[in-house]
């Protein structure tokens, strides 16, 4: 079975995937009278069109045997989809640009403050946990008829660092 | 100088002024192959009248020496403002419908998975941290000239539990 060991998750490595929603790398505004700093602007949220609402929601995720096989990516066609963990514990990114080619695959390891924002159509795979159930705080379209999914032939086997 | 007491977090209790953003009464949808729960549709994101953009942001708040003095409050007249905490610990909401009569102000304490949505206009305070420095995730309107601060004649008080 053909395998993929994830690498860091950083804003260049993802930049044709959407965005990483951390600090690293932003400039914080200080607020509050002192007692706050703000990163702002950290994702591209594009899930109104046509005047469909935002969709506010929370996932637990519950940890994948190990080893990790993958077997089908999806993409929503309407809206961008953005993941923010909710506690620190690192967790798996995993987008291709067509899920029927395997070299086109890109895998990779989120710290437990890096959130992602797949762009619109991105394909990527549910939400990876490898160790605990985790939570998320999830941004995207308020509809239905928003997904394609593709099962993959041959799995692959993420291979956790 | 008058004081005000937290009282627990409840939907009932914030209606008047948002939404709470937590799994708590919600009903889980089990979806990703059994691999995860969602509760959907968990706040009214009220932020893009005139084709404002969501702005996505990362707050880190540095915790208020106590006892904890409340000298202002502030409002949004342009959108909504939800602040979901990124790691498991309490902290405080304190809203009021009018900043001028001390008798409107009711103050919460929220646990580390529940956020709040303050609904368009409505007074609160800056984010209130009591034990250790705390990041959130903040959703509201990418805009500026949308804000509007009252200083207290006479502070208020607020005892922590």
């Amino acid at each position: 079975m053909p395998s993929l060991t994830p690498q860091p998750l950083t804003k260049a490595a993802f930049a044709a995937f959407g965005d990483v929603v951390e600090t690293d790398g932003a400039a914080p505004i200080e607020i509050n009278q002192g007692f706050a700093r703000r990163c702002n602007g950290l994702a591209n949220i594009d899930v109104t069109s046509g005047g469909a609402a935002v969709n506010i929601s929370l996932f637990e995720a519950k940890p994948r045997p190990l080893p990790i096989e993958i077997k089908l990516m999806e993409r929503h066609p309407l809206g961008s989809q953005l993941f923010m963990p909710l506690q620190d514990r690192p967790w798996l990114v995993l987008v291709c640009h067509d899920p029927r080619d395997a070299a086109s695959y890109q895998a990779f390891t989120a710290t437990g403050r890096q959130g992602v924002n797949y762009a619109r159509n991105v394909w990527h795979h549910p939400l990876l946990v490898f160790d605990e159930a985790s939570r998320f705080m999830v941004v995207d379209r308020m509809t239905s008829d928003n997904l394609e999914e593709v099962w993959l032939e041959r799995p692959l086997v993420l291979s956790i660092p």
